[in-house]
């Protein structure tokens, strides 16, 4: 990151308007109006070949009078002018360009929109856009977009990839509640993109969290690594996420989105919270931008009302925080703060007849105790309380425990449900830092959003810093050149199985047999029982050939075996290039996985894990995850599956070798990473994992090769 | 139903205040200021042992002196006083009692509760209660209770379980501005239930639909007869579907919380819309009160945002309407409407650029069309469009359309991603009878649920009269009676079967042998391979105790294994009553399903269907159906369980017969429900289900008896 840049573009001390207008409706007219309304304490430059002064402002009719003076400049001139525009800037010594202007790669022309990249670049500037509304800031009294307002102020920023969107979050911003220091658009992403803005919002002292919306990354790879390092949290709306949408997606946008499950896996490794929806998006960003995370899995609940405890208890199950009842000590405490009909289990429900002074004891109680790691606070209206007082009074109790070193650190949040009078009492205490939501559902999703995001954070903390299996990458290479040499785009079994070896995954000794004495030798040096297999590149269904025979046990059957394969070789295919007889070890039955590797459009190579048979067949039981994938990664994944209780032990029987089949998963991570160049796809399909402590065996191998 | 009496109760022409207080504060002075407020126009009696006038009304000392002139008795008197209040009601020719008092049943004291509802029923009154609010009604202008207001006015009614809730939806009803004509509050549900009330409803004509919040139904079996029965839509919000949130139910309101899934299969049975929290059934109660139901599955969107198109296109996969793209010639058409850079594909994007007029002939025409069922209309703020406006146009547009044959019974939702404007602008759109969300995800959930109630419609209309299979029932209660004397509470293997046969289940035949030559006769009988399994009431794991032993081919092998399998079982436990050796057909081997029974708390005998193996024991892949379940039903259920593709025919394999397991299901149900006071539980586990055309076998069978 060129931060002296970035700043420029997004912290500017001076701005010109490229095509800047004194006439009302105009983008160049919006703009200049926009950067007035803000009362931006800098410079504001127009440029306009024919006007003197617009809206205020001395007009310039070239940028390039402006040499050395000009920070930021946002253009809005037509397409057409744009690339010559953008050069000017670059002679003008301007630091960064956000162009508003659309008609680039999201119409389909790439070719203008790169030359306008690669001439910025050679001037130093980085470009925002095109294709944008612009970009606005609170703190900077910056609204640099034909966006009619700043957001509500606020300490969360956002970055969104639809303008069209970006211009009615702003709006919403007031009537939602949800604070914001600075709104990104970024449009076409030709060159400023997620990770850019990311890792300098990391510097942001204005940003506590950022919350994306996404329809698709062209370097999801750079986005993880970035988001990883933050420390801040990153809440993220990914659209396009169903068949229909993907395409929808891409038709608006011009970039390709990614499968949902590895954009979810990509999220969840690097520490990111995905929101449903917009009001999730709204929800989460609200609620952590005013509170810590929950360092703990012990939600308390206090309600006035058993039917709205009851709701938000089913809410805590279904977001990941299933409740449990508070020790003894706790509720034989919060039992005295209750009328007789009260629960003090957890929901805490001090019934509809407590009034104030029963949230609050129970609160500035309960905020202080270790076991409670975060406070989600119900409200029903009663014909009895004031809403007004009861916001008030809760505010202090909480003010009062987090004040103390034992409530400090803890997340709280809020739902009153009632008429307009609620309304108003949840946005003073939203106002007083206190998050709050009409629905007890949703304040139990906000604060599993803090608890998920706490636990991300720890897995962070607690990865370790493993060095893959050290592999002979060149022996490796060495292998897929001969086979692209001999013109093919696909690695035999027996290569593939060598180079699967190279990286250390433990495959069945397979060797290649070209007469029957050869096969014969081989046998024994493999041991019977074996396997034999046709080894032809133009023979993909060996079994189909009549070229697979499984359980041989001694040498006659060898030889009979090898003069049978290649016959029925002969039979099936009479030109095929047939490389020999494979001979194989036969790995004893186990459990059946499947790893498998893509080459995904956003993130790159990706490992897939999965239960083999009708667990990948039928239920598409399988999960993803981003390489480099860690061996704690790959324990992990084993239990994300549905089957996961088949590895973990189940009906009775020992758990399987997860360890090793977790290592497995480490250093064929490694190799498809290693190889990201080579290999398009592959997979070990078969591998049988055995019971702890007797490792796997890979049984086949596939690896096809990227077209060069 | 007793309509009059009910009337009486919930549309009266008069109404007593038992409990009257001229005192401020107390629930008696509230509940006749309420019928005040209301403008109630019927005759108000508070009654009151020192008071001459309250609020107004002239007051009595007691209801006798009011002998035959009270339809409805509102009781706010403490507990202890309730029951000879409501036995003067009786005597004085009251209709129906409503109890606000509390401390009764939710406190332990059933007894009392029992009293007052058989002292009602004795003078034919009804009992609304105890420990409610009260109930409201709009059209009545009756505010019975003591919720300060009566809701916004609207076409929805609402049954509500807990009354802190009720009072707080109350006055939510103006905050979201969903209206209601009238609103119950439960309470302990001692006699009046939601079947009660949904059946009357039926009759009024001031509701259109009705939203229920439902803690534990305690006839679930005529809850959803009378559902089934109604036409009108009914949502429903069940709170306790989380294990912690059913106990913390169950300690609220006394009721036993049923198992999720089992309420899951019961409202889908019934046609019932269930809501997943409060927001949701607000969001939905809107939809159906405005809108009709969508007849079809093609979802059209008109967005001028392209994000937001995206994320409703998930959402609509998500709530299962996935999106389908328009046929070209509407795809021609639209095309005409908006500019050069729009979609008309669906999401039909007509841009930011297209203000009014795009949307007005996108929605008329695109409402017009056979191939569109509902529409979604999506509007993101903009610079320069003023949602005003743009609701104004959509809303002409919608009247337009919905003016003609083609476009009059078709849904219409709406989403404006905004400010202030757009939630005004909303507020618009719905007094106005269309249903608009702030979430374009929040807007198709809804639309998504007035679908899934015309599929739901659509296959009540289906549904055959089918006779179950005609079945012995005396013959089954003669096996089920010699084992109760013979004092067990299970049937043994060889019972259960003969009980399944009876009711037409496919067993395999099964005939008890008590001495080796009787094991011979019985084998040839049967019909060679055969299984033998020792029989016996104390011998649960047979395997273990050595007592089972498949594939037996000859006389030789049943007369060696008949004696080695009877000394195993004594010396596996030496006391044991053993009535022999089970000699079985043996059923060749196809996909393994389950069948099972439980009694639900609710919803009494209920089935559960499942694959066998690890789809029930690892992936808990089952689902439920209460009885009676159709074989029609018997299809459904087979094609709801993940693993739904293994009966279909998965891995190129042939279907297997789901025929026969439909039917299957339907004789299981039929037997569960006829013996439903023997059974406690049952399963026929497992079933081998073969190829289609060949039937199945129940291999295994048990039947526990319900204690007596």
């Amino acid at each position: 990151m060129n931060k002296e840049v970035l700043d420029g573009l997004f912290r500017p001390k001076s701005v010109a308007v490229i095509g800047a207008s004194a006439t009302p409706g105009k983008i160049g007219y919006s703009v200049v109006e926009s950067l007035n309304n803000g009362k931006y304490e800098g410079a504001i430059y127009p440029i306009n070949l024919k006007a003197d002064e617009i809206l205020g402002h001395k007009a310039y009719p070239s940028i390039l009078d402006l040499e050395g003076k000009v920070d930021l400049a946002v253009i809005t001139v037509p397409a057409k002018l744009v690339l010559s525009a953008v050069e000017e800037c670059g002679k003008a010594g301007v630091k960064g360009v956000s162009i508003i202007t659309s008609g680039f790669g999201e119409v389909g022309d790439h070719e203008t929109e790169n030359a306008i990249v690669e001439t910025a670049h050679r001037h130093g500037m980085r470009v925002l856009g095109p294709n944008i509304i612009g970009s606005l800031s609170n703190s900077g009294k910056l609204n640099a977009s034909f966006a009619p307002m700043l957001p509500l102020p606020g300490d969360a920023s956002l970055i969104s990839q639809s303008g069209a969107l970006l211009i009615a979050l702003d709006a919403g911003t007031y009537l939602r509640g949800v604070g914001f220091d600075k709104l990104f658009s970024l449009g076409n992403m030709s060159d400023v993109d997620f990770a850019d803005i990311i890792e300098w919002l990391d510097t942001d002292e204005h940003t506590k969290c950022t919350a994306l919306y996404i329809e698709g990354l062209k370097d999801g790879r750079r986005f993880l690594e970035v988001s990883k390092k933050t420390n801040k949290p990153i809440i993220a709306l990914k659209s396009g996420v169903s068949a229909h949408g993907a395409a929808a997606a891409a038709s608006h946008t011009g970039s390709l989105a990614g499968a949902a499950k590895v954009y979810g896996a990509a999220f969840e490794q690097a520490g990111i919270i995905q929101a449903t929806d917009l009001n999730n998006l709204f929800d989460l960003t609200q609620a952590f931008e005013l509170q810590p995370p929950m360092k703990g899995d012990h939600l308390l609940i206090v309600t006035n009302g058993g039917g709205v405890g009851v709701l938000a208890t089913d809410a805590a199950e279904r977001f990941g925080i299933p409740l449990e009842f508070c020790p003894p000590e706790l509720q034989a405490e919060m039992k005295n703060y209750m009328p007789e009909f009260g629960s003090a289990k957890n929901p805490v429900d001090i019934t509809g007849g407590a009034g104030l002074e029963g949230y609050r004891k129970c609160i500035a109680f309960g905020l202080q105790q270790d076991w409670v790691h975060g406070l989600a606070v119900l409200y029903c209206e009663t014909a009895v309380t004031n809403p007004d007082e009861i916001a008030q009074g809760i505010l202090e109790a909480i003010r009062e425990a987090k004040a103390t070193p034992a409530g400090k650190d803890k997340p709280v949040v809020i739902s009153f449900i009632g008429g307009t009078r609620c309304a108003k009492a949840m946005r003073y205490l939203i106002d007083n830092g206190i998050p709050a939501y009409d629905d007890p559902a949703r304040a139990v999703n906000a604060i599993a959003g803090l608890r998920q995001f706490a636990r991300l954070q720890e897995a962070k903390a607690n990865a370790k810093d493993e060095k893959p299996f050290a592999a002979d990458r060149n022996a490796a290479l060495e292998i897929i050149k001969a086979a692209r040499a001999d013109g093919r785009d696909a690695l035999t079994e027996i290569e593939a199985k060598q180079v699967f070896g190279i990286y250390g995954l433990d495959v069945t000794s397979t060797l290649l047999a070209k007469t029957e004495d050869e096969a014969v030798a081989l046998a024994n040096k493999v041991g019977y029982p074996i396997v034999m297999k046709i080894v032809s590149p133009d023979i993909l269904h060996k079994s189909d050939a009549g070229g697979v025979k499984v359980n041989i046990k001694d040498d006659a059957s060898t030889r009979e075996w090898f003069a049978k394969i290649m016959a029925n070789a002969k039979a099936y295919k009479a030109d095929a290039n047939i490389h020999g007889v494979a001979i194989q070890e036969m790995a004893p039955l186990g459990t059946e996985v499947i790893l498998g590797s893509i080459n995904d459009a956003s993130f790159g190579p990706t490992v897939m894990f999965g239960l083999g048979g009708i667990f990948v067949e039928v239920l598409k039981d399988v999960t993803f995850a981003v390489t480099p994938v860690s061996k704690e990664q790959g324990l992990k994944m084993q239990s994300e599956i549905r089957g996961a209780k088949i590895l973990a032990g189940a009906r009775g029987e020992k758990p399987r070798d997860q360890e090793a089949m977790a290592e497995t998963i480490a250093r064929y991570s490694n190799m498809i990473l290693d190889l990201q160049d080579e290999i398009k796809e592959s997979d070990a399909n078969p591998v049988m994992v055995y019971e702890a402590g007797n490792g796997l065996k890979v049984v086949d191998a596939r690896i096809i090769l990227k077209n060069k």
